[in-house]
């Protein structure tokens, strides 16, 4: 005569998850999977990525910018793929000592994003954990058939385009590190807050994903750096490229703290975190994106041109930068 | 004149995981996110689930088989769902003292699997962390559009069906937490290790999706013990059941575990991790089950029924059984 009721991993499911489950193929998370009807002519992007607790945020971040960062991180590939959102599924492991206070804050500030971003929950995994949090997200997405913007084929004479601006998320990074670096930048308290900002919570150019789609010869989204990421698209594509440095457009106070310290001009530009793309086109294509890009309220900005041959340069006063540590790796 | 070579993270994946990237929209992992084109007039059934270091699996278990458990938890449901495997997304956390004979053999166990399940790996994500072992699954499966099968939808007068045998992982958990009871269950080597055998690498039942999803009403698959899957499978559609413990097919083993300790039939009926599919299907489809299971190598077997009302009674003897605890839950 008995009734197993619902769990307490159910109950909080359905408290802080399920508002997040707008798409009808997830059931309110009530079955086991979910089921959702590709658009006709359509192929799927599908992409996964995560973060942790102590590697990519600090533990005491606040909850509300957790999962979101972890979406977001997500969002910016299918936008660098020209994809448009569908859905995602999320993998949480918790800490005993995580309460509920913290689940709602969490689930707010993704469900803000989901909602924003127009990309509603499928499906999840809810566990505890005895190591740190750790949040994994694979994000769905959809292109034409055949046309998601790739890494490998980028062109000869193309011109190389970044959206946004480049190594702000890498200063605040360093001024989440140790606040004490602002004054030696002699930067303002706002500009401070710019790039910190700029780190916790970036910003993916979802809103230049059909530009991207309908311009780019090729694309990545600047996640581990600048140089990294771009060198990664013309090893892909077998070209060569030139970025003009002076070119990489820079926030005000990305600048301020480069006319302090000239040499964080590396950390810019190897720095991860921007969640910006960089794209390469066809230079007749440019006037077209730029177009795109202002209807959307995004800055695009020329840094170079792709060339035959192997290797990136990034050339200052004439000169090829040498990095120190070009991109960020995990191993 | 610098150009930035593969990093260690690349190299690692193209070693070990490309392998795995068989089908052609993984680009041998060599792009940002997967591209995948959805089989005409078919729906997408996505689901995700993972598995922790400690929590889930025991810190000492071979590599080889942590990726296949993670794998296979996420086919189970697939399977449920009467869903055909098209492909994986994963994210993976491991902790500094992985090396690289650890990762060889997580990727061989799991790259056997992808083959065997006809699951190819379509993108993932390397961590380091400073917590345990972790792996994340997405898995993508497919269904003639509209025709998931549901937890909801099971009706009154409906047959209860139960592929396998249920209970030998649960035993299998006791006997890996204690060895010693294997002879207090009078058991031989043998049956220990085929209970063993079934805890650590269960077998999802992919061989019967198609048979369940031509005749199941509603379908869960059994993960979180019998009693409490099924209870969710009750309440989601809505009606009651009634199930003859009798009737429950067990192994040889399990069999002469609960001669030796009839208690253990709590164990057998809420224990986790069978990977079994407990469905619900009108009586006059069983002949049509049974022969499909049979073409596949398998074993259904008719346990009970479903009427009109509230409540999962597990009936023995005449008498509905009470549990102490009823179905696993990670809060």
């Amino acid at each position: 005569m008995q009734n197993s009721g619902e769990s307490a991993e159910d109950r909080l499911i359905a408290r802080y998850f399920r508002p997040l489950a707008t798409h009808p193929g997830a059931y309110g998370l009530t079955d086991d999977a979910a089921a959702i009807t590709p658009p006709a002519g359509c192929d799927l992007v599908l992409k996964t990525d995560g973060v942790i607790a102590g590697v990519h945020f600090f533990p005491d971040e606040p909850p509300e910018n957790i999962g979101r960062k972890a979406l977001r991180m997500n969002l910016s590939d299918l936008a660098a793929k020209g994809a448009k959102p569908l859905g995602f599924l999320m993998s949480v492991a918790l800490p005993q000592a995580i309460d509920e206070g913290w689940l709602e804050a969490f689930a707010g500030g993704l469900g803000e994003d989901a909602k924003r971003y127009q990309c509603p929950l499928l499906g999840g995994d809810t566990d505890r954990t005895p190591g740190p949090i750790s949040v994994s997200i694979a994000a769905v997405g959809v292109v034409p058939h055949g046309r998601m913007v790739r890494r490998s084929t980028a062109k000869s004479g193309d011109a190389v385009v970044v959206t946004g601006t480049i190594g702000d998320a890498a200063l605040g990074l360093k001024l989440r590190r140790d606040p004490s670096v602002a004054d030696r930048w002699g930067m303002s308290r706002a500009m401070a807050a710019y790039l910190l900002h700029r780190y916790q919570l970036p910003e993916p150019r979802n809103a230049l994903a059909e530009a991207v789609l309908h311009n780019a010869s090729a694309a990545i989204d600047v996640s581990d750096g600048l140089f990294g990421d771009f060198a990664k698209l013309c090893r892909g594509s077998s070209v060569a490229a030139e970025i003009e440095v002076g070119c990489v457009p820079l926030s005000e106070a990305a600048r301020a703290a480069i006319a302090a310290e000239p040499a964080l001009i590396e950390t810019i530009l190897t720095g991860g975190d921007d969640y910006e793309i960089i794209l390469t086109l066809r230079p007749e294509r440019l006037d077209d994106l730029r177009a795109a890009a202002s209807a959307a309220g995004a800055v695009v900005t020329e840094i170079g041109r792709v060339h035959a041959g192997e290797g990136v340069h990034f050339v200052q006063d004439g000169r090829a930068l040498e990095f120190a540590r070009p991109a960020y790796s995990h191993f």
